[in-house]
């Protein structure tokens, strides 16, 4: 019996690729990247493609997205913003904020998952870890998958799946390595694209997480915090 | 004292002109158009900029979002599906049909909407004249809505209006006639971008609606149906 077909959304990041080896355990993987105009956006690609590669999956779209540039507002795609450094404490919502870019991703996972008949969108969104991003919140991704079902054909029935949503990411560490998910592969900073910052919110956040893990990150940084 | 802004998606065809001309009655326009890769990309272009200039429109947003065409599954995207000819009686999920379109719409509209400081989203969708697509019915919208304004600022407060969801295509033309909204500049067709085809859904659709008002469609066609 084939099993079920799932589109997950992934960035090259460590969440995205934990959340890959989690849909691995149960789905035929179909792999779904963007290309927002952030400053990383190569590297981000390429992490992609070797993580696609690590799981075999034949089913890969790379879509353009550059409209997030054209509306601005945010210092991943709008280069005269400069990317903050990390303040994990700090109730603001960063200046990495790209407005309402889940919705666009998940608007653009559904169209895609209707037509290759996937029923589940993976998605590595996290409550508690994420910089206070509105749109990465529980709440928010069950009203979107109610309208999603609204707005595609009767016979297509979409679940949105956000496995690391209550973990923090020290958990996402150990979930990763559990499952022996490539976390070499991956890519989180939102500044550099040889070594690592170490020093974004981005960067701030998966060192924690390793450290908190008592594990070390195995990819190279310039300074780690 | 300066009226609310509001973004109105302009397709540059005759339901999202009238919906222009609904919307300057209240507010100050924000005209948001897609290239989607559609057969009549340059033809619905232009009409946008003609329906923008006759109402002094100043901030425009046209954003290319290709990834229709790689995602496929429609023939206004597609070009190896063959537009189908009109059968208004049918109950089919025509194949013009692009997956979950209007969630993609919304969703930069929202993103746009939050940047500029705008607190309405129009869409000139229309449910029982809409050929069956899922995402033009109006529980589709009200869910959206709350998809998005849980994933958006906490001090966005977005409003979705859908003027023209309950009126029937005649009522369309009677409205634009009442609001000398220019419907001389639109273009409706899917198939041609010279003169309008006459046999498509959409052509077919706007000729009964003009017949119906009891007035003449002031554009060109090949046939008139």
């Amino acid at each position: 019996m084939s099993r079920e077909k799932a589109v997950v959304l992934v960035s090259g990041g460590m969440d995205s690729c934990v959340t890959a080896a989690i849909a691995h355990t149960e789905c035929e993987l179909a792999f779904l990247h963007l290309n927002y105009g952030q400053r990383t956006q190569q590297r981000e690609l390429k992490a992609f493609n070797n993580i696609a590669d690590f799981y075999n999956v034949r089913e890969r779209l790379v879509v353009d997205v550059g409209y997030f540039s054209q509306i601005g507002g945010s210092s991943l795609t709008d280069t005269r913003i400069s990317v903050s450094k990390a303040d994990l404490e700090s109730q603001e919502i960063p200046s990495s904020y790209v407005p309402f870019r889940n919705g666009n991703i998940l608007s653009i996972a559904a169209s895609w998952a209707e037509v290759i008949g996937a029923g589940k969108i993976f998605i590595g969104a996290v409550e508690e870890d994420s910089s206070g991003y509105p749109d990465c919140r529980e709440d928010f991704f069950s009203a979107f998958e109610k309208a999603l079902n609204l707005g595609t054909k009767p016979q297509t029935h979409l679940h949105i799946i956000t496995p690391l949503i209550h973990l923090a990411k020290a958990d996402i560490v150990r979930k990763g390595l559990e499952l022996n998910a490539p976390l070499e592969l991956t890519w989180s900073c939102y500044q550099n694209e040889t070594k690592a910052c170490g020093i974004c919110d981005s960067c701030a956040l998966r060192l924690r997480g390793f450290e908190q893990a008592g594990v070390e990150d195995p990819i190279e940084y310039v300074t780690r915090g």
